[in-house]
């Protein structure tokens, strides 16, 4: 076995440690299994998509943060309100992601294989991240994502149906992201020669305009 | 002058053109013009960060989507009620974003070097989206974002009160991203030899964790 091979055997052998300790995200594993049909590549730091509750000034921000909630799978009024229930520091920012995939792969062209395929299933904002002696670095991101102000600060009511309104469309969101796993599943199983019916229902292409200085 | 250099050209002569006719984001030339003393790149459509509404189910969707309010520079309570006072035909959803950056490299090093820089000022979603005749093409984002769900359907109410907090909020974010253009240019005009302190401030490093099947 060479290297890279032994490489691609240990990161495997520790998703399936991880899967057993319960550190992997609770519906991450069937798609990290079909990556394992790729013998040049192999999956790093993934994320299934979630619901996450920050206490920070920005979503973004790393100092002064803290993660209050977190959940993979759904999400209820109920546990709002328990963490609304709660003082916090800053404010509180909800933010809903659909799935990040990190994936390894042995040679760049298999990275733009990876890319290829990703993005007919609507991936739109993944990339290149970084080369190193694992391989070039692979990052698959759709655009599903909400980053909402839920409260600014302590004194500020949140009226019940406003609560049900915003948990909903979480779910939604959320649902959007489970779609869009399950579709990169099929897509990576299938070599990207997924049915049309799919390829026409995703929102693909990579968000890349070709024009002069603007964004449209 | 070879076939790039040429490339090279006729990209900045487009620029200075949609510059001249309006057409450019109205605060991104100073960032442009930091990049044309790179002779190894030239930038393609990028944005220096705006606030918008999108009229559509998901903010991220194509489908059922328009851009109903658009502003690169500010935006006010009263031009939030003009908007608010109009019919919607799905959700109203308030974006946010940093500046988007999208700059073609001769070769990969000059990619990665690009990438270095961005990186060290906090543009931690940079990466190579692809490689074609023009080069190396790399986006440079950061991790500002704001997508709030500001109505779901014409019948909510929003008070002046939520009203005042949201449009504070979305200009904190806005400027929180002129800051990161500004710090963009400046990092790109030296190098990416600027002060310690620029670095100490940023929230730098890009967001790639190497754990087993999961992110923090």
């Amino acid at each position: 076995m060479d290297d890279w091979s032994s490489l691609r055997q240990r990161a495997w052998e520790r998703v399936f440690r991880d899967k057993e300790i319960g550190y992997l995200d609770p519906d991450i594993f069937p798609l990290l299994e079909a990556f394992r049909t790729r013998e040049n590549a192999f999956t790093q730091s993934s994320c299934s998509g979630r619901i996450t509750i920050i206490d920070s000034i920005f979503p973004w921000s790393r100092k002064h943060s803290s993660v209050i909630y977190k959940n993979h799978l759904e999400t209820s009024v109920d546990e709002f309100k328990e963490i609304l229930a709660q003082r916090q520091a800053w404010r509180l920012w909800l933010v809903v992601q659909g799935p990040i995939v990190h994936v390894y792969a042995k040679d760049e062209s298999e990275a733009w294989e990876i890319l290829r395929i990703a993005r007919s299933v609507g991936y739109k904002h993944s990339a290149i991240l970084t080369k190193n002696y694992k391989g070039t670095l692979v990052e698959l991101r759709t655009g599903i994502k909400m980053v909402h102000l839920l409260r600014e600060n302590q004194d500020q009511i949140i009226h019940d149906e406003e609560l049900k309104r915003i948990v909903g469309i979480s779910l939604e969101v959320l649902k959007e992201g489970k779609k869009k796993m399950e579709e990169l599943r099929l897509a990576i199983l299938s070599n990207g020669n997924d049915p049309v019916e799919l390829r026409e229902n995703s929102e693909g292409k990579p968000e890349v305009h070709d024009v002069g200085g603007k964004l449209p």
